[in-house]
């Protein structure tokens, strides 16, 4: 069996704690590593500390070099790692493939973001006091950065802690999700045989005790979380002095205006609805159709939906499979069923077989559901009429969560009125919530999370702006 | 009769050439002024070339300074201003007073811009010869300029050469048009009671002769020239190796899509077809209606244009008055009858009484005709039916000319192809190619100009970037 | 005595909690005012939320008109509002009318900005996957804000907290220092003249109840809090959800290089050290000063912290008054005493009369004692030489604080090394950390604050940034 | 005999007029190739034309693509193209190797602007008339553009033209010197193995007839010219409506304060005045230095420049070889004699051997002496005293050229005052004029050019921004 040493402080050791990871299709362990304890956080923490002056000295063709080296090295193993992602993640392969092309991209955008920082060169002159000065303001490195990223992504949540990182000069201590935490120890690997300074980066799949450790630690200058609401919120609270940044869960909503292309609508709420069997913060779970195209759209999102090819992750052509463990695939069923003794009706799905959950399409919900009011993290729909527009983005905005919305209209006035009102982080026109390119801003409003990422917006966070102000005459 | 004495130097001087500013609507004469030769012109020039240094040193807080209160200056004597200005152009009072609002507006821009000049600060290190170096770029005023503005906006095109010119600490020649040159000349007055250094302005009505070698002078940094496209682009060959900005004419198109607000789109058409008679740049002159509701624009349209109350221009409820003059009476209805023997249609108008041309309504035109084709610059409005939008958008290109063009849709569809595809420096949506606000960047393409204006972006071609490379670390 | 009523949702209103206003300089009650209780903060935060849609809504141009009607209102009254600032305050006259003259200004900016709000238009096409779609990013007002402005400068660090609210939308809650509410008052009824929405801001003195209330309340989405590290930090950790604006202390360095102008260093630190009687987040509070003119610098510096004249703040000539009250005075004495037994020399100063502290010279102090350690908040300076530069960058450093420093040289290498290693938000070559504009990025690193201040640093802290993505072509 | 097909609309092909290509330092025939005639413009103009649509229609992730590819297509094959490139233009291989780099990195930076085109997303509501409106402004291409590239960098300089254009989404027609037009038709090679759309580019060496032609018509629509001044200034005149941007030469000055590290800038100076014997535009041709320490750097400068290694430009280890040919070696000769015979002494060098000129220092020149006034353009450099910097300043600017300047100091004084006063496109601190990186703004002021090049820049120059405003609500 193949085991895989986890990356401390710049080597790759064992610890005292063996740990399985496990194929939840064929539910075997198929590899074993180790989780960090406290004391290899503390040799994470310490090599990164040192190593924060020389990743701040790092010239940025520097920098460019480095993340080009890992964004090729990526490509490189592109279906390698693809393959070990399935594997883990129970996502399947054709999924897997896009996310590594995406971690492609991810770091060939911080290649290109670390030679464009934010700077800024001022006028302090507004007022007599200011005359003959001029300011220069430049993003220094914040320090070293922790980074918590879930089982959903293996590899591109936690790329969207590292990249910006590197880019931005920090040193990272990136803690991957206990059930898929072999993608980041893959990118390890190969991080590990660039220039990068000895020590910046340190992969630790944790205990709890050092989980909880990495939070309140004052010597770590960030926290990027990537996880449930629950955990961000406290954590964010026990970060003490430390820069936060949360990107959570939702219940993404989408409308479809009967002015919209009905089939394009239908083809991407089906990705969006089902795709990893929605296991994915921007899961379109809520979709709401205008009366006049409800039926049209009903119809044709059962049939595609009842098309979607169930089975092994590593088949080329499945289209959904198990979820991440038996445990979510009982508590989506109850979900669900909950839905239907109060009144909900199932219009395709609801079987579940082990770790399986059909596609489900649900009507009839009601709002304070927990299919409609939680984030479902399965392959679960539910599909409601409307009216008007403007009842449709109350109906998405009935939520404590505000991530992404979608909207499929082809008029100018409900595209204005989806980007005044909808509140959320964003709102994508004719397109699903779940669409997302990882250079453009992301994250949630209200329970949904707390700062922006996206390479460039990420790389902003992790750096401490200085003000340089001096007399330009004499 | 008042006298207007020109502004050169920073005096208020006569010269031996006398000249009268004649009322368009009276036809008399109500005020004098006099020409500048190439003699004052020297001496503008070489007070100018002088000023450039005082007007380089000046901190941004004095720059603003200086430009607010022209601003308060002229929202103080507003309705004056306004007055003379209907006078000497036969502008009907209620634009007249828009006018002086937006020259109001122009100078409050240009003190807000003067503390925002475009600066950068960039990384050097992107190779490893740029290593431990850094960058900085700093507009420094280009040097004198030459302003040259038309007849039918007195003061507000006078206004987006001097307000951008002083913004960006550069001194200036304005020469206004012979017909209206006074306006210019009572801005000089409340200019004068500022801080401006010695010398940095003057307001020159010249003869042919030094109008010309204004053109040419080598010493002038650069020439900024509102008016025809014959005279601009012979202009830009002239003047060797100084900068060029040329604000020219066109045959602005205007789409109604069916899907649009009819009677939003009518009511924007009456203004932007017949204010000022036509006498604007960017006039409405084209219009195209999609079939399924060409007879009901037409109609509207028709019973509007008809409403419009003629008089004099001093009135406060004047809609139109004469045109600038006999000559351009004469021209515009020699056009519209020129069509009508090619086989165009009156749907309203077509007579001229005196200097004045009633608002008119053609159809059946054909491209090539004078009234399509060229720039009618006269209260005439060609209608003509399309069927889609594509099609609309090639006649609208149909032109020689490419200034704006407006679109009355609500379709998403066709915002992106009209935003895509039309040949213009500006697309309105919803509103008519005659939209201007003084801060939105304006200007043509084809041969309706060269560059752009709109304060902030005359103050970014007014400078010259010099950049500072140095090293960072030791 | 006058009375001031507190401002909650938009009126003017007494409480069951009279609270006297006190002159430090005489020690008389001269003022009565009320405190607000739990009962008018909820008032306050219900008519703030109510507020939140139509500050949303105001157009920019309203935005502009209402903050420079408050800017023109503040010059307006400068007189009358920098007196009672002195009177609260104890604050020298001189000092309050510079005061007062900033707040202006600050409400300029505010203006100038809230049309200038941080826009981004986005290609989404760098992947296969946006081919033909494109993004836009406007900033939202975050919502209801609570603002906590500290005694040392009534008025304007509340400005800093108000007019960046205002200019992005968002209704605002201040709450005053209680020794020095009654400025902000004033400031209430410049605005309440203006348009701004009913109930969009309070100014509510509190009781402590109501401050802690301010701070867990969860429809609050920002707190703003300039003030004690302790307080500060602590709130971060009980804001739960909201944002968080930390503007805290310090005990700035100033390296005076032998390059230096001696004569212009010294004048500078004057002010830096003794104005306000150092009580001033940026205080130039450490100054280093190389060995070969450490005997000069030394001997001038004296001479003219001697000739301070001590008098009435409400004397125009007066440039040092009493502290803000009398156990500040005993601390800031109790502090001195303390180093001197410890082994630190008085080279002037050091005599405490009343509420007066003379302006204090200390050397030969210990980087551990509290002189050097902590925030002084008093006229007392550490005058240190050191030996070469990079020394002195170390002593600077050799601080928990990092917010401004200030460094007198006439050499590049020594820029460039201040600036590359100072740990601080912000470093003023040949001034003062006193140095400050209201427009300039302001706030500190290590345990002197969280995040960035300065109008429009501060308006992009206060607005959340919302995705559009569409697409752009069929 | 080695023969280079020319590259005319997407093929390449011979023509009726072949071309022979000299060695300049073996003086032999070593490679054929074909000159355009007015039928080969027409055939490439045609083309571009067509293929407008195509390119403004690549996504940005193509253009990137395309780009990376040209980029590392050249990095692929670097010796080669070095050593093609020194064959034909006499540069030492080290220099050709350097140029190739740049090359690569041109391409490099261009595929990363491609994505990041200027975009703006404006606020239209600063006044009632713009409420509810909001603005976009995004670059679209300029059209097809003419680039004329020089001998001195047979492949960086035409980089400079083809990178940017491609970038921006226009065709481009390219025509090299006559006598070095290998390198680009080389690159030429390498770009059609790419997606570029056909016909996109066009490398055509022209007769004269061709050359003045592409110059004036007007299907082109911008011309982007690196040459000498008075061919240059001509073609701005002749240009017609198109756009122009020149790169053309200088007499580019030097300063060297007493504060400076002297080694460091004789190093630089070695090179800036020697490298590629001074063909260079930026050559480093008039140093002045600081009494103080005239005699040290003029002793070590002459030392140094005596040790440059002549030879052949194919030998790893030349430092100065042969002129590109003998008429100017026989004009450099002369000026240098002309300057003697007017009372300027040679500190080193002075003889003509072939076509190599010697590196040759030359003191008591006077400004009016050709080796003062014009550009040399050779291996020749006037070394000179000043008092003080400001006079040094006046020295530099004392000449019709403004390109860039060099500026040794560790004073911040005069740091400020170079940056403020010296009449450049660049200044350089403690580096040479001659410092170029291929992504900084780069052109001349005065006689030296008309607007600025950098990739970044180029691209802004051959865009033209469109204006699209929407109304936001309804």
């Amino acid at each position: 069996m193949k085991t895989y040493k986890i990356y401390c402080a710049g080597s790759f050791i064992e610890t005292d704690t063996p740990h399985q990871v496990i194929n939840p299709y064929t539910r075997e362990v198929f590899a074993r590593t180790w989780l960090a304890g406290p004391e290899e956080l503390e040799q994470a923490i310490t090599s990164g500390k040192q190593a924060e002056k020389a990743m701040k000295a790092l010239p940025s063709h520097k920098r460019h070099q480095i993340l080009m080296e890992i964004s090729e090295g990526i490509r490189y193993r592109r279906r390698d790692l693809a393959i070990s992602l399935a594997r883990q993640s129970g996502k399947p392969l054709k999924f897997a493939l896009g996310e590594i092309d995406r971690a492609v991209q991810g770091f060939l955008i911080a290649a290109e973001e670390s030679k464009r920082l934010p700077r800024e060169y001022l006028s302090i002159d507004w007022t007599p006091k200011g005359e003959d000065m001029e300011g220069l303001v430049r993003p220094f490195p914040v320090g070293l950065i922790a980074g918590i990223s879930p089982f959903n992504f293996p590899m591109n949540l936690a790329v969207h802690k590292i990249a910006p990182a590197l880019a931005s000069g920090n040193p990272i201590i990136l803690k991957p999700a206990r059930s898929t935490p072999l993608s980041v120890l893959e990118l390890a690997e190969i991080i590990d045989q660039t220039d990068l300074p000895a020590g910046a980066l340190s992969v630790l799949p944790m205990d709890r005790e050092a989980g909880n450790q990495m939070v309140t630690d004052q010597r770590i200058r960030m926290l990027s979380f990537t996880g449930s609401p629950s955990v961000g919120w406290k954590m964010k609270q026990q970060a003490g002095k430390k820069k936060v940044a949360l990107e959570l869960g939702g219940n993404a909503g989408v409308v479809v205006s009967s002015s919209a292309d009905i089939e394009d609508a239908v083809n991407k709420c089906i990705v969006g609805g089902f795709a990893y069997s929605g296991q994915v913060c921007i899961h379109a779970q809520r979709i709401y159709v205008q009366e006049e195209v409800f039926e049209e759209f009903t119809n044709r999102f059962i049939e595609k939906a009842k098309k979607l090819r169930k089975g092994d992750p590593l088949n080329d052509d499945t289209d959904i499979s198990v979820l991440i463990d038996q445990h979510e695939a009982n508590r989506v069923e109850q979900w669900v069923n909950e839905a239907v003794e109060q009144g909900a009706r199932i219009l395709t799905g609801g079987q579940k077989t082990g770790g399986y959950y059909e596609p489900t399409v649900l009507t009839g919900t009601k709002p304070e559901m927990k299919v409609c009011s939680l984030e479902i993290f399965g392959p679960v729909v539910t599909l409601e009429p409307f009216g008007n527009f403007s009842q449709a983005v109350d109906k998405v905005n009935n939520s404590n969560y505000g991530l992404q919305a979608g909207v499929f209209t082809n008029n100018l006035q409900e595209v204005n009125m989806a980007y005044e009102e909808l509140e959320v982080g964003g709102v994508m026109i004719n397109h699903v919530p779940t669409f997302r390119v990882d250079h453009m801003p992301y994250g949630g409003v209200k329970d949904s999370g707390f700062g922006r990422e996206g390479i460039k917006y990420s790389i902003r966070e992790m750096m401490e702006p200085k003000l340089l102000i001096k007399n330009k005459d004499f």
